[in-house]
């Protein structure tokens, strides 16, 4: 797999672009596009958040009316139109017809956006920034990269993955972009997330692949335990390559593999990032009844704050880590759980070992800080990823709007 | 209702002191008891975490064995004995019969612990802090300021809550005290909390009472979501006041909402003493099917890292608000929701009603701040309490142990 720098796998069939709508008040990129040749299959998985944004109602009925087909995705970042009433009903709806027609292309229009809640969508800045996109539309790496910063919020940089392989002689790609440093926990989708591949695949199928490799990445994340009400991940397959992704085919096992290492990389993208992280923490949970089970015991340790201000702080304070665990998992026998940190066995069978502080605050002040829980409870596992809690945590949160 | 500034209501027929083991490296009072002169109705609620310590086992075996009745509470702050495997259920076992010892009662003595996890009891230091503080016991204010102070490890303050009320010419007192400032989430009963009162109640009745008002003052507070593996809150019944609480009576209703000021005034204590916090924050959530559907969406919001950061930053990003609710209340109907912060709507039946930045900053400036969140799905309500995310509680929990 390849990433941002190295060169990127751009899936064939797909044009990107982005524009300034001075919707994000540093006058940066906050309109994007990225649209394909031809409508073709696309899947989507939402936030499951009640209070879900204007775009997602949009964007799902988009999918649900044409059976997973659609034409392109516009993106605005900087307003997230959410609790934004029928107004905001309105603007989704004309901002999706309005990039449809910038692009002059004939299928629907998915449309995500992002930013603060509560505000409306300054159409008169919006649509003018949608022509422009329209006509900048590329599908070399100049517009990818345009499109996959034009999404960005708090984020300090962009996260891309691509990935290629072959079957039978044939050759597909895919290639991934994100956004989200905040409001960032996994009760679906997670984040904004556009994935283009130039696979063939029927709708179903595509949807059926990319929800599994959702579930073991974007939504093996926490920033905040805050699920946006915005959260939107799409794919779409243009089928340009010709390799076609038939169900239980080998096809359709390498797709599955490439699009789980694409998401995954994201994934860590996505936490290293944190909003004010410092280092990405990643939490290995082993010996459990179930890949679930494993992945709420690791999720809640990736969500303590008392366990990311530790590790922040390069204080091995393994105590809160079983803590986390005996929160989580009510019928977990602390007899049968072992603890390490990186390389050292902190905790084993359910009693304390010596602890070498030297050698903690070593792996404490690493980029990337490794926590393993074996619960003794089966042989099933899962990994979560996070970031540190820092004091810029509360400073980029306490001032988001101003 | 009088608390620590005013003069607190002492019931009659306990005493208590404090003596320091240099359990704490500031070698401030460390080790508390609270003894009953004679063995008496005794309750408690503990920890629902799995991991839960030594001492919370050792209490609970107590109570069940003698059917709800102890002489005396020895507590340590510094060393939280949890997650210390065989020897620190000896250490809390031998920590239990010292302190009897050193009191010179025969009843059965609770223990608990408080602090960092992980760590063995200083055995050699805390024995004979324990009979330094058998020689110390006193039935006035000094006695209990001290005995109050010796839990305490992050606090800033003593948290301390009286009452006095009669009924039929009897009159009957209340008096409690916690500890509390990090790892603060409700799923029992929440950090160290002692209740003395000299009613005389049944242990069942006094249960029952304790267990309801706990359920509706302890268990409505988070500081950050995490469950302590040390909670225990404990109430000792002298009944020298001979008012009687029997089921059902009016002395039972009296003892109840008494018993109830006293600990919402020892909740809204810790809360607002939460580590690195600068106000306290009161959500109260009406309109819903049922206390507990209220209390879990007021916690909801009462946990968001991004509500409690905006407070801090005096951000009025009410759609942080909204998004919690979204997420915490997959039912709830988006048009039906009202969202008040102070005096000021923000958002009324699914839609945001223009916001006066001014007013917002006023009502933001205050030592409190209330959030009202009106679900329009019912009669029930709840409120929960906590406090800001500051840098400082960063700084606290990135260097515990140093």
């Amino acid at each position: 797999m390849s990433n941002v720098r190295e060169s990127l796998e751009l899936p064939l069939g797909f044009r990107w672009a982005a524009a300034s709508g001075a919707i994000k008040k540093t006058g940066r990129l906050d309109v994007g596009m990225m649209v394909a040749d031809h409508p073709c299959s696309t899947a989507a998985v939402f936030t499951r958040n009640a209070f879900c944004a204007a775009p997602v109602v949009v964007s799902r009925a988009v999918l649900q009316q044409t059976g997973g087909m659609a034409s392109g995705v516009a993106v605005n970042s900087g307003c997230a139109n959410a609790a934004t009433g029928e107004e905001g009903m309105r603007n989704a709806q004309e901002m999706a017809g309005a990039a449809a027609r910038a692009c002059g292309v004939t299928g629907e229009f998915l449309v995500c956006s992002t930013g603060t809640i509560g505000v409306q969508l300054p159409m008169e800045r919006l649509l003018p920034a949608l022509g422009e996109a329209g006509t900048k539309l590329s599908a070399a790496n100049g517009g990818f990269s345009d499109f996959a910063h034009s999404i960005l919020t708090t984020d300090t940089r962009k996260k891309v993955a691509s990935a290629r392989f072959s079957v039978g002689g044939k050759t597909a790609r895919i290639v991934a972009c994100a956004k989200g440093s905040g409001m960032i926990y996994p009760r679906m989708a997670t984040l904004l997330c556009f994935v283009a591949t130039d696979v063939a695949a029927d709708p179903i199928v595509l949807k059926e692949c990319f929800s599994d490799a959702v579930e073991r990445s974007l939504n093996c994340i926490t920033v905040d335990a805050d699920t946006s009400t915005n959260d939107t991940a799409i794919v779409m397959a243009s089928g340009l390559s010709g390799l076609y992704v038939a169900r239980g085919s080998d096809e359709e096992m390498q797709f599955e593999d490439h699009l789980l290492e694409v998401l995954q990389s994201i994934a860590k993208q996505l936490a290293r990032d944190g909003e004010g992280a410092t280092k990405l923490i990643e939490v290995a949970v082993t010996g459990c009844p179930s890949f679930k089970h494993a992945r709420t015991v690791a999720l809640a340790i990736a969500n303590s704050n008392l366990v990311k201000t530790a590790i922040y702080g390069r204080d091995a304070n393994w105590g809160r880590i079983v803590c986390a665990i005996g929160n989580a998992d009510p019928s977990v026998d602390p007899q049968k759980v072992t603890v390490r940190l990186g390389p050292l066995t902190l905790f084993e069978l359910g009693a304390p070992l010596p602890l070498d502080e030297d050698a903690a605050l070593r792996v404490l002040s690493e980029d990337t800080v490794r926590i393993e829980a074996d619960l003794g409870n089966g042989m099933e596992e899962a990994t979560a990823w996070t970031c540190d809690l820092t004091e810029k945590y509360i400073e980029i949160n306490g001032s988001y709007r101003t």
